[in-house]
């Protein structure tokens, strides 16, 4: 009975998925040329695109453009000294009074290739996803791809995925003589994942070029039930890396055990006392000023399926932090996530000593009314109020021996604020209507977990910004093997269609 | 005033030095040898010898045989399968009644080359520490060597000094016609910084090869003031690698922060559970049991010199843990020490994930009356009193679904308790009344801070253990960087002629 209700409700996602003649046409485009569209895909995923890698972002800046120039697309690169190019692209039509830009991000993740199953900028095609034994398969020469093959390759989801689906619906509209209403503009940017330091300047330099009526902000997952979703705003960051001292140099454990104080034993302790065993963050006033949720929003997450048992059972979890909530509640809080640790070495690499420095990396996703800096100011607060002083830069001995509680904390550079955009504007509504109506019901969110630079789009060009995701949840976004399901892309080429023609 | 004391106590000192005739005649060699000491030191130092890296030990086997039959003394290799030989070498002295085993050991810790300054195993001599910017030098071509260089290689203290001295010592005795009284064993094994996993098997192998009325254990460091000490025992030890586990894989800290748990911090609330803000061990029981020192012991512990002071400068430490209890108090009471914390990555190879997995290795230090299984135990039950099911192989999907508090503790073999011998034995009178007379008035140690197999000696063999060690305290034993003062080779040379001697 359960099987029938969910077939029926899948076969009216697809009756209303077919009520959009420009996800049709893109539909149609895709069937006839799908291994064109993915081998351009692979094309772009071969080129290393780390945002720190000068000639190599340069380069992917070119091939990017190339990707919109081929659909028509007038592009040029927005500069500022020291930093990847915006390549900006518009495609003006003519009497239109409304102008949508689609940001996307060109750059990837910082990775340690040792950790890839393959290396991470020479992309391949997996038979399932990696940890369900997906094996290495070909393109096949003719026939469909399976959609449930995936693309492995750093930025295959994060954030290559959305301009090649961008750029195959442009081909399905065109191929369709289906114009678009509205004036198009792209951003895509070639520093999102050292987060974003020059975009503010970037948007501040060319804000006339820069005007809109909506961001669509295409990045991220789409829901883990994989239906499609809307986001209309995103967590912000920050960030710091943390570093404690104990002697000078390593010591024997045995000469000095239980008398040189071990600094990474002192890590454990600091960083126990910022959250208690269920997750919550245990600094001082870390929830306070929270903006709390409006009645759409709170309706809206509601109403989002629960897909946390399932969830649960992919990643291998017997519980969950938060108190029994909901994932897509706790979205919707601050949180504190230990990145990684570091101190002396750990199994077969361990000697027998008391380590000279322990280090962690912490980032602080914040929602709207807690600020980087207010946030930032409650951490270091609460590390003085565990007994450190704190230093910005590395301590001398004379520093060293003056605080025997000494934590050397570096805020990393690029941090930013939550955005969140009202569901009830009219450009909200519309947004909603064309993907109901591309991809059947779509799931509605106020913030996604993940942090994306929206705040200040939102502040310099006061333009309202909607994320319009495309990735499979189940993509390893962030970390080694990532990847895209065929599927995803199919989907999110319909989904890009439909929104470029509205 | 205070100087001229000191000043007036070092006269006395040199003085009672030169008392002991052995010594005298090791000193008259060495000044007339140094280059030719060093030469041959350095040139052992150059073989790589860590224990598992078998075809490399067997070399270091070699050469160390060869340094002793060199001075006329018979060797062989004592055998088992799969284990660095020990290399057993006898002098044997018609007509005495007491035999001497002097034990060294020849293999090395293990070490990361990229940590240090110059190659491990390529010995470079500098004019003074490195953490003092001592430069690299030649051996001088004539006159002496400055006592303040220093050697720099991976075992230049622990544990090859010891096996150079003797030879040294050996040689200045036969040139000054001094006849040993003791009939001498060497004991030089090859597998000490791997735990010793052979070593009970060994001398069980050859009980009569190894009867003797004393080991004396020429390893670890001198006192901290840099006057000689002997020890009468050593901790016992016991270590862990412990893993915890968070998600099946990394997660994007943004789209789950505050709903799966983050095994790094799971790791920072367990090790912090371990211990309190001064250091103490919080485990339940884990000082029960310790066997009280006798009151010779407790008046040597009392005097000896206090150095905390200096040696809190010396290595930046601005505090220490243990209550305000001395160093050398502290080292009669078992330790829990973190060597190494590792999850994901930080700085600048940080991601934004939530990690996997996290891990620490710990050691215990035991003291007489807490064994290795006690300490273990008490250790595993203060693990399940946190919540946390133990695992000794990795955990499968299922398995950690099941216990999401789960943790991989895997006992490092290798593990051995503490041993005391009485200060009070005639041995132990000789062994001391000979030491001051070569080297000054020594401090006198009921244990070391670190760690040497003694205890299967003593059960097996019913022979008691000395430890007399030859290196500097500030050698980097164990890390990167290792190094032996000149000053200490020479003193050592010194007092291992007395002790051959005696």
């Amino acid at each position: 009975m359960k099987t029938f209700v969910i077939a029926l409700g899948l076969l009216a996602v697809a009756a209303q998925a077919q009520q959009n003649p420009a996800a049709a046409a893109a539909r149609n485009w895709r069937e006839a040329h799908e291994r064109a569209i993915v081998a351009e895909f692979m094309e772009l995923l071969a080129m290393p695109n780390l945002a720190r890698d000068e000639s190599a972002i340069r380069r992917n800046a070119a091939a990017v453009s190339a990707v919109l120039e081929k659909r028509g697309v007038k592009t040029r690169l927005l500069e500022v000294p020291g930093a990847p190019p915006v390549v900006f692209g518009e495609l003006a039509t003519p009497g239109a009074t409304r102008t949508l830009i689609f940001y996307a991000h060109y750059d990837g993740q910082p990775l340690d290739p040792k950790e890839w199953a393959t290396p991470p900028w020479q992309p391949v095609l997996r038979n399932g996803p990696l940890d369900h034994n997906g094996d290495l398969v070909a393109l096949p020469s003719s026939g469909p791809i399976d959609p449930e093959w995936r693309i492995y390759a750093r930025s295959a989801s994060d954030d290559k995925a959305p301009i090649v689906a961008i750029a195959a619906a442009l081909d399905g509209l065109k191929a369709s003589r289906i114009a678009p209403r509205s004036n198009l503009k792209f951003v895509f940017e070639g520093e999102e994942e050292a987060g974003s330091p020059h975009l503010a300047q970037i948007i501040e330099n060319n804000k006339g070029l820069l005007a809109s009526d909506v961001w669509l902000i295409c990045d991220g997952p789409v829901h883990q039930s994989r239906r499609q979703q809307i986001v209309f705003g995103a967590r912000g960051i920050t960030e710091f890396d943390i570093t404690l001292y104990g002697p000078s140099h390593e010591l024997h454990s045995g000469h000095y055990g239980n008398w040189a104080p071990n600094p990474a034993m002192m890590l454990a302790r600091l960083l126990s006392s910022m959250k208690d065993d269920d997750g919550r963050v245990t600094i001082e006033h870390f929830y306070d000023g929270i903006e709390p949720l409006s009645e759409t929003e709170k309706r809206a997450v509601a109403e989002a399926p629960d897909v946390d048992r399932d969830l649960m059972r992919e990643l291998w979890l017997g519980r969950t932090e938060g108190g029994g909530k909901k994932l897509v509640e706790l979205l919707n809080l601050p949180s504190l996530n230990v990145r990684g640790m570091s101190s002396a070495r750990t199994g077969a690499q361990a000697s027998n000593v008391i380590p000279a420095t322990a280090a962690a990396t912490i980032d602080i996703r914040l929602v709207k009314g807690i600020g980087t800096e207010m946030a930032a100011r409650r951490v270091l607060e609460h590390i003085r109020g565990q007994g450190y002083f704190i230093t910005e830069s590395e301590p001398d001995a004379e520093m060293r021996m003056a605080h025997p509680r000494l934590a050397k904390v570096a805020a990393i550079p690029g941090g930013y604020n939550a955005s969140r955009t009202s569901m009830d504007l009219p450009i909200s509504q519309l947004v909603l209507r064309t993907a109901d109506s591309a991809r059947g019901p779509v799931v509605r969110l106020p913030t996604m977990g993940g942090s994306v630079p929206l705040y200040m789009i939102e502040e310099i060009l006061h333009a309202p910004t909607i994320t319009v995701p495309i990735a499979n949840h189940d993509n390893n976004q962030h970390s080694y093997n990532e990847n895209l399901r065929i599927r995803n892309l199919w989907d999110g080429i319909e989904l890009m269609a439909a929104l470029l023609a509205m």
